[in-house]
């Protein structure tokens, strides 16, 4: 690896907090998860501060037990498009499924968002942890944690290669002779596989970025191959310093036994910063938003990562009961991950139940400590960035308005973007188009 | 039938003109179909002339022949998604097809479509028309035509149900209580039909009009069937006034058996008008944008409606050639269109092909001339209103500047948005949620 870049960041946007209770805080406006205006609010404070990315998350099941925040918000796609209007230079990434929709369509859609941003779109590829989904997609049953994985690969496999149905240089648009396009410049993809066979070519060309960046999400065996071996960015979930860095550090290994270089893989755990002028004030604000969550409330909640389990049928303060494989095949490195710690430190079901509502993390406390904590993380090689998950609106703020500052002054993070592509803020090469028989010289490269 | 509502109009935006040789005009950008700037100014515009609606087509297959417009163009969700952040009262309705997606996914897209724009989001629900769109879906072959209609029925049922998921007064969010939903307004659909099977509910309430405006845009014998029973409005293709009085009788006797009022369902022909200071300047320009157009283009564009049939075997100035049922699988009321009108006047293909390319319509002339035509129709019971397609911007400019402000004044169009909804505008009826156990009263009637 050469020069580490700076640090990424990026912001999820949740309309009603994103914890299981956060909507019942005085400071959360309750009909946020469907509100423009408030949307539109979040991604400039989250432009104003330099961030790399808003990130919407998404899902494709709900039922009466869902967080209030799942059950009626923004589609991804739509409301990302909606922000590339009211923004400049943030990048736009959004969760999409690959087991419930069409490449065809999911590939233009990303290549549409990518062109109305001017080059600033990213896709958060996902498998889809809920069984239930399969009954909203009119399917007997949700695939395999397996062949969810094995049909993604393929799937994201046809995304790409529709996104290189044209040259960059393909469009002459000669008004005299009424050529529109070189037709060698236009490549069908003809693609037959297992799981799809799309033909192509795709009706849009490619973005400023070439492609948009894409994202993986799952942090299961199979989903760190797949983004060893396909993904520009790695979206996870690491709770301690440790088990971030050897997650990086294998996420990084793998890319290289790929072929790939460390650098093309940016790795960004998420992180719920709660932020307090002092210390008391932090611990006081994360205890404010643990006691909005009801028992009943976080036992839904721990169910809804082990299959939609009832977890009202144990005692309470007894230890967490043997689960067996329950949570295999929906969320697994965090099911994985839960039953573990629970086993390990000898907790009761309402220990675990509160805890995975309102997680003690690393970064409550001063501006001063999280941005510590973040450069602790960074130094140490255990991420490339953060995602920030705010647990109310005017968390955000106050991140922007005083750790991002710290950040800067310490010289690891941007004062000003370097690029008007999200891919050139994450510091990601500019793909070639797999089909142009060479690579184009660019200008700033020929020059050297 | 009541006091008859004022016209309706939408303006159908095409990047590089949505005629086959329109962005070889000097005054067309040829970058435009993926200009997220140009679809800006033209919904604005669109919106300064108090239109109803801005509209983007859309199609799922292309090939080398195809109109550069369809080449490389936006998905028309995401480009919608994002006019509705840069206009406040025109409606936004986009194409999109129920052979080749989720209508669960739809459903989302238009309903967060419908909440970003505050009430103002529709759908044109289409079949796709073209063989070749089964090539790019994992499909070994296109649904027949009456295949096709009978999945849009159930589909737009489906859609039309997860619409209805949840009350309109559902969400309590009681923060002291911790009440988020009201449990008895949350429906599970259940759906179990011949083509799907959708448990629901959508992740996403109803929107301010309750939901989406659904367009029908097929005018064939099922195509007039479907929108009869269920479409809110009608985009249809009507070259004479006596064709499209038969068209908007037709359409509204069988709403009436269906059991609506004619009020209920919006006819609106597409038209193209051509604007020029006089006759003679119109004309001219006509004249400019055929000359533009090369035979083998039309060719090209005729062999589109006909599954992609190659004309290039014919002589071009023999009679239309006999087609038997060819076209019958695609675009079949323009197709059987096309062969009868070549028919009744003995057309010969170099005709026919030009024509098709460039049509010339009663709405070529001086603003005038052209509002007068408007109104012949309107009167007439020929429509309710029109689409409008422009060959080149500036014509847009033009019917805004010249023919809006006649309409204006003769009294049989608005000078200001009556609704903040595209359903308002349309004079629509707001849709009872189908789950409501009563409607709910709203002040204003319980008032009267």
């Amino acid at each position: 690896m050469g020069k580490r870049k700076q640090l990424k960041l990026g912001a999820i946007i949740h309309g009603v907090g994103g914890n299981i209770s956060g909507w019942r805080h005085p400071d959360v406006p309750v009909d946020a998860s469907v509100s423009f205006d408030f949307y539109k609010r979040q991604a400039q404070t989250a432009e104003r501060g330099k961030f790399d990315l808003a990130f919407i998350a998404d899902g494709l099941y709900i039922n009466e037990k869902s967080i209030p925040h799942f059950l009626n918000r923004f589609e991804p796609l739509t409301i990302l498009s909606a922000l590339a209007a009211v923004t400049s230079r943030i990048g736009l990434v959004g969760t999409l499924s690959t087991s419930y929709s069409e490449p065809f369509n999911v590939a233009r859609q990303f290549a549409s968002l990518d062109h109305i941003s001017g080059g600033r779109g990213g896709w958060n590829l996902v498998t889809s942890p809920l069984e239930g989904s399969a009954s909203n997609f009119s399917r007997k049953n949700h695939p395999s944690h397996g062949e969810r994985y094995e049909i993604a690969e393929e799937y994201l496999d046809v995304v790409r290669g529709l996104w290189d149905s044209w040259e960059d240089d393909a469009f002459v648009r000669d008004k005299e002779s009424g050529v529109f396009f070189d037709p060698e410049k236009l490549h069908r993809l003809n693609h037959e596989g297992k799981h799809f066979s799309v033909a192509g070519p795709l009706n849009i060309a490619r973005s400023k970025q070439g492609q948009p960046v894409v994202f993986q999400a799952g942090s299961s065996e199979a989903g760190k191959q797949l983004a060893a071996k396909a993904a520009d960015a790695v979206f996870t979930g690491q709770e301690t310093i440790e088990e971030a860095k050897a997650f990086y550090r294998d996420v990084k290994e793998r890319a290289a036994k790929e072929g790939r270089s460390g650098d093309d893989i940016v790795i960004l755990p998420g992180i719920a910063p709660i932020i307090g002028k002092t210390e008391e004030e932090a611990e006081r604000k994360y205890q404010e938003l643990a006691s909005l969550v009801s028992i009943e409330n976080a036992l839904n909640f721990l169910g809804r990562f082990f299959e939609h389990h009832d977890f009202g049928q144990y005692d309470l303060d007894a230890p967490f009961p043997e689960l067996g494989d329950l949570g295999k095949n929906s969320f697994r490195s965090g099911t994985d991950k839960i039953k573990s710690r629970a086993k390990e430190l000898g907790l009761t079901l309402r220990q675990v139940a509160l805890e995975t509502a309102t997680p003690r993390s690393a970064f409550i406390g001063t501006p001063e400590q999280i941005a510590d904590t973040i450069q602790q993380w960074y130094d140490a090689e255990a991420s490339d960035g953060f995602i920030v998950h705010t647990h109310i609106p005017n968390d955000l703020n106050d991140f922007v308005d005083y750790v991002i500052p710290i950040l800067q002054e310490r010289g690891i993070y941007r004062t000003e973007y370097e690029s008007d592509t999200l891919r050139g803020n994450l510091g990601l090469p500019f793909p070639l188009n797999r089909n142009a028989a060479k690579p184009l010289q660019r200008e700033t490269e020929s020059a050297i």
